[in-house]
Parts: C-alpha cells; structure tokens; sequence
C-alpha cells in the first residue's frame, strides 16, 4: 500500500466549508468562505441557477435551502483539484422535516447523491459552481413517502 | 491572459473515448478503452448501477444505452484529473429517436447534464466510473413532449 499524499489547503478548506456551512447551516461564516461575487453557473433545480449572488443573496440561498432539511449531513467521495478548481462528488441525507415543492413534511429521511465544480479565488473564497444532482431520485423517495403517509 | 498547459495524455484519451464510443457508438473500439473488468460504482438510473462488468458486458450496455439515441453528441465542459482519475462535467443532446422508459420516439430533441468520473489502469485503460445525471430534467423533457404530440 501507498500512502496518499496530505491533502492540499483547497481540499480541507472545502470540506471545512461543505462542514460548516451546508452541513451545520452557519450563516456568519459565508463571510469567511463566499468571494463577494458567487455564480451558480449550472444547477438544474436550484431556484438560484444561473445567477450571480452578493453575500446576502448566498446566505439567502442558503437559509432557503436548508429550511425543508435543517439536519442534512454530506458525505464526500472524492475531491479532485485541478487547474485551480475542485470536483467533488458526494451522498447527501436528511430528515424531512418541512415542505419543498408541494411535499409536506414526512419526517422520513431522504438520500441524494450529486457533483460539485467549485472555482476560486487567489484568497481560496468560493466564486461559483457547476453543480448536478440526482433530482429524480428524490422525487420519487418523496413521492413515496406521501403515498405511504 | 496565461496560456494553458498542454492536455495530458489521459484527458486527451478520454476525450477520444466519449467521442468515438458515446459519440459514435463504435464498439469495435471497447476492448481499446475498456478494461477487462469496469466497475459502475454509482449511476442512479442505470440498469447496470452498482454491476461488474467484462467487455462484452460493457459493449451490451453501450449498444443498449444508445439505442433510443443514436445521434447523441456529449459537450464536455470541464475535465479536472488527480489522484489518477479524471472528473469530467458534460451537457448531452440526442434526437429521441427509439423507446425508452415507456416513452414513445417523438424525434424531438433532448437535453441533459451530467457528472462522472472515471478510473484508469496503468494501461490507461477504463476501470469504472462513478456519475450522476440530471434524470429529472430528462423526465420532464419526455413527458412535456408526449403531451404535446
């Protein structure tokens, strides 16, 4: 067995950051991550997609997104840095526990798994995304638990 | 404005490889970019997710695959490689020319987004591939056609 190299200071800031912000919900840190101009470039789904966000308008999102799902873990499989940004590929679960898209709140826990393109700025803060996730499988895992409600 | 390095030679292979076998749907040229075994670690919505496939596995998913789609063309957007494997985000077009789903051919075009990322042996031969796509999107596509037909 190899050992792997150390992670580089992007890596584990970005998995602070998935921590801290979109697992724990710490809307005063955006500040310390979020560059002063983030875009969404890709997210199909997201209510954001395609924009360009100040820091109230990223912490908005974030408030928002969080709401339905406010005990939401990411696990990631991988990060792969390159060319001065980070892949990361992830499962993500949740308990229910408001509505989203029409669906009440269950309580039941819904699973996801997605892919991340971050970029960066020369101060490491985030400046947008490239993102996909699977929405039809939480669709379906929503609909199901309405039909088994 | 700074040029860019050169591709190394994985990327450029792996470009090679989306358009001569998704592309084009060349199966001839499998053995050549496919290792003996091919892991589809995760890909919601495949019927062959989670399965360990030999060439002639690979070759029938391919054929499968592409079935309803013989035109399709993949756009990459970004290729990020570390660690020995590539990540690569991509749009996908393709004329709905065949079944799927339950869903007739209209002959109208589809879109989709997507995210994989790929392994390789020292051969940089395929070993497996880990993706998600955005199947929601797709399903919307497909119903809002059969509506209108």
């Amino acid at each position: 067995m190899s050992a792997s190299p150390p992670e580089s200071q992007r890596k584990i800031r970005l998995r602070q950051f998935m921590r801290d912000i979109w697992d724990e919900g710490r809307v005063e840190l955006c500040s310390v991550y979020i560059a002063p101009s983030y875009h969404v470039r890709h997210d199909p789904g997201d209510p954001w997609d395609g924009e360009i966000l100040d820091l109230v308008g990223y912490e908005r999102r974030l408030l928002a997104s969080r709401a339905a799902f406010p005990d939401q873990k990411f696990a990631l499989v991988g990060l792969l840095e390159d060319g001065g940004a980070i892949a990361v590929h992830w499962f993500w679960q949740a308990c229910h526990s408001g509505e989203i898209g029409g669906f009440a709140a269950t309580g039941k826990t819904i699973r996801m798994s997605g892919a991340t393109v971050y970029t960066f700025d020369l101060l490491d803060r985030l400046t947008g995304h490239w993102q996909i996730a699977d929405r039809l499988g939480v669709f379906q895992q929503l609909q199901r638990n309405r039909e088994q409600d």
